[in-house]
């Protein structure tokens, strides 16, 4: 190559953090799963073929009634209605929340992106899961931060762990980052005796606790668990309409007390001014004309469906040595294969088969968890799972037949 | 008050660029111009109100028959098809884009914010026009931005003033952002000649040069100028369909080369993922059918006539001692009053007689402007404007009687 190319002329241009921003290799074998015959069990897609003709009200509503303020800017902190139906939601889960305490985001992914602006100094702490939710750790890594992992089990997080770290470190962490139901990727449910523990061991310790809580309301067996929040105010609370509406709306919340919210506010107004007036319209009127309560039955009916037809499936055909989670809720399932398997490398294999997982190195800020796959069922019919989970089975028991031929 | 009564119990937890992140006491103020019975010369708001029946076949195509897609996720990078129609549209004004350099932001703001994030440490400089766009400033000084502000003409930048101060610079600075056509707030477009001169002068002293072009194709009278970007690949492009189209749906876009378009993705994942899919294909099919053309028209001609009255309007009823800004497209005009008046001081008054404007202080990063505002016609009917005006007018002669008073 000649001197005279250069590859990148602001090479010496970018801020310090974006040598933390990753670039993920697995980021363009995903594009791969956009392909129509991909059978993608690899991305959070919730179903969303399920609207039939529900929407065509509040679509003319939206779009031809009501354009000039649809279509306008909005106030940064969100509409008051559509917080006002926010507090009603969380109501039901026994969380008692006032309008000014909302702010409408991004989807939580915006939430968690200005916990990072707000909260993180370079090299600040935060304390995750093991394995922890992989748009998160981006989010703080794009802040700079350093993790400090809690082991987790079918139960969720190790509190007595966390109790102990939290006295060993010598900074205290920013924040404990946690999603109590049906986990991103562990697919775990904090217990009731753990989540009163995590409170009393926060509060101990003096440390914010954030709980993300994409999925609690899409549980398909066992008893609801009350929220963090709901046992603390000082809970700092995300949620998202993503996984119970649509996520191509991107609307999504953040909960926090007034002094956190404020800020949180001003990093709204530099991030983009405001949340679609278009899109929180019509997480409004959907919710507004009782649209929610049919819908979320529905989508319980069939993520209980399809866990059953992917437990069944991997039942029928990953290997005897592989492990996976059985949520009660969600749409995720975390398979632990023989640890000498590399799945970042096996996916290659896996979509030249049409078949997506998301490899688990992703969800660990440290590069381990690579033996293990996310797998998602949330936009995928049965016969695609049951197609899927066969085809993957034969790529993992191809894989552990190559070490074995190979072993000396 | 007791001492045990904590004001904000995190007040040590809080990011140190927090500290530069404006709290802003004119929002305070300006949250009650969203009352209907405000006139708002306030908001950099577009008209909203002549789309008619003109969405209704779309909004059964986007909510109806083709609700599973438009709710479900999209690529980070935004859909292709709509980022070919961007490069369509470039093409209009005279710029030659490949849509793989097309990233999809909330807003031009959402571009404004990836900029800072991606290119500045804390203390590195950006150059500014002064005075400039006060989402901009706000956006930059999140992550901790110096600025260094150049003085404008009718004409625009002075690129003289700025050749001379790139020189001067011991450190020299991240990038030049400029505003070339219908500036927000100060109304002056750049010449031709300083555009080639501007181009000239960052290239000779290896500075990134960012355009951020909302209001072009809003021109009412005058010739139309070649973008920067048209002039030299190597430029920064922000583009949005706020001003041309609609606010409410939050799609603008950066066009930069491949390497930081690289960060500006990673930047995009990290704070939400992918931009909505309804609104991205609400914006695609507006174009697609052919609603733009005459669209387009429709705006320019509301807002010539708006400019007229306004400017009619200010000379009738603002003293002598004023001057105003006589743009030639875009809907902000601004006025400088008596150097001793302090127009956010004033702000209070206008609104309790029921007329919002943005005092000048906002867009200089010094607190300079103070007798300086910053009014909008781009949503306001001839009638609101004249009465607007009128009592602005009389606001500002009443400050200024009581100065004379005051006088010794």
């Amino acid at each position: 190559m000649s001197p005279e190319i250069e590859l990148d002329h602001w090479h010496d241009r970018y801020a310090k953090r974006t040598s933390r921003m990753r670039t993920s290799a697995v980021r363009d074998l995903m594009a791969v799963a956009d392909q129509p015959d991909i059978i993608a069990l690899s991305g959070g897609m919730p179903e969303t073929g399920v609207f039939e003709e529900t929407l065509r009200p509040i679509a003319e509503e939206l779009l031809v009634d009501e354009a000039a303020r649809t279509l306008q800017y909005g106030p940064s902190q969100g509409i008051v209605t559509l917080r006002e139906q926010i507090c009603d939601l969380m109501f039901e889960e026994g969380m008692h929340v006032h309008p000014d305490d909302v702010l409408i985001t991004v989807g939580a992914q915006q939430a968690l992106e200005f916990l990072g602006k707000v909260l993180l100094d370079d090299g600040d702490t935060v304390v995750i899961e093991e394995p922890s939710y992989v748009g998160a750790l981006n989010a703080f890594l794009s802040y700079e931060a350093q993790f400090e992992t809690i082991p987790t089990d079918v139960s969720g997080m190790d509190i007595d762990a966390l109790d102990e770290r939290l006295g060993d470190m010598d900074t205290p962490p920013k924040f404990v980052y946690v999603i109590p139901n049906f986990q991103n990727p562990g697919g775990a449910t904090l217990s009731l005796e753990r989540r009163q523990q995590l409170i009393d061991v926060v509060n101990k310790h003096d440390v914010i606790l954030v709980e993300d809580n994409p999925y609690g309301r899409l549980r398909f067996k066992g008893d609801t668990l009350p929220t963090l929040r709901s046992l603390d105010d000082s809970v700092v609370y995300l949620g998202t309409f993503s996984k119970i509406f649509s996520p191509g709306v991107r609307v999504g919340w953040i909960v926090a007390p007034p002094a956190l919210r404020d800020r949180l506010l001003h990093a709204k107004q530099a991030a983009d001014l405001c949340s679609s007036m278009l899109n929180q319209r019509l997480v409004e009127e959907f919710f507004k004309r009782g649209l929610f309560e049919p819908h979320l039955k529905k989508l319980i009916e069939i993520y209980s469906g399809r866990a059953e037809v992917m437990a069944k499936a991997l039942k029928k055909h990953f290997p005897a040595e592989a492990t996976w989670s059985d949520s009660e809720g969600g749409f995720f399932v975390w398979a632990k294969l023989p640890e000498y398997l590399d799945t970042t490398e096996m996916l290659a294999e896996a979509l030249a088969k049409k078949v997506a997982y998301v490899p688990g190195s992703g969800f660990f800020p440290d590069g381990r968890g690579k033996e293990a796959i996310r797998l998602s069922f949330g936009a995928v019919g049965h016969d695609k799972i049951r197609q899927g989970i066969s085809v993957l089975g034969e790529v993992i028991k191809g894989q552990m037949e190559l070490y074995e031929s190979l072993k000396f």
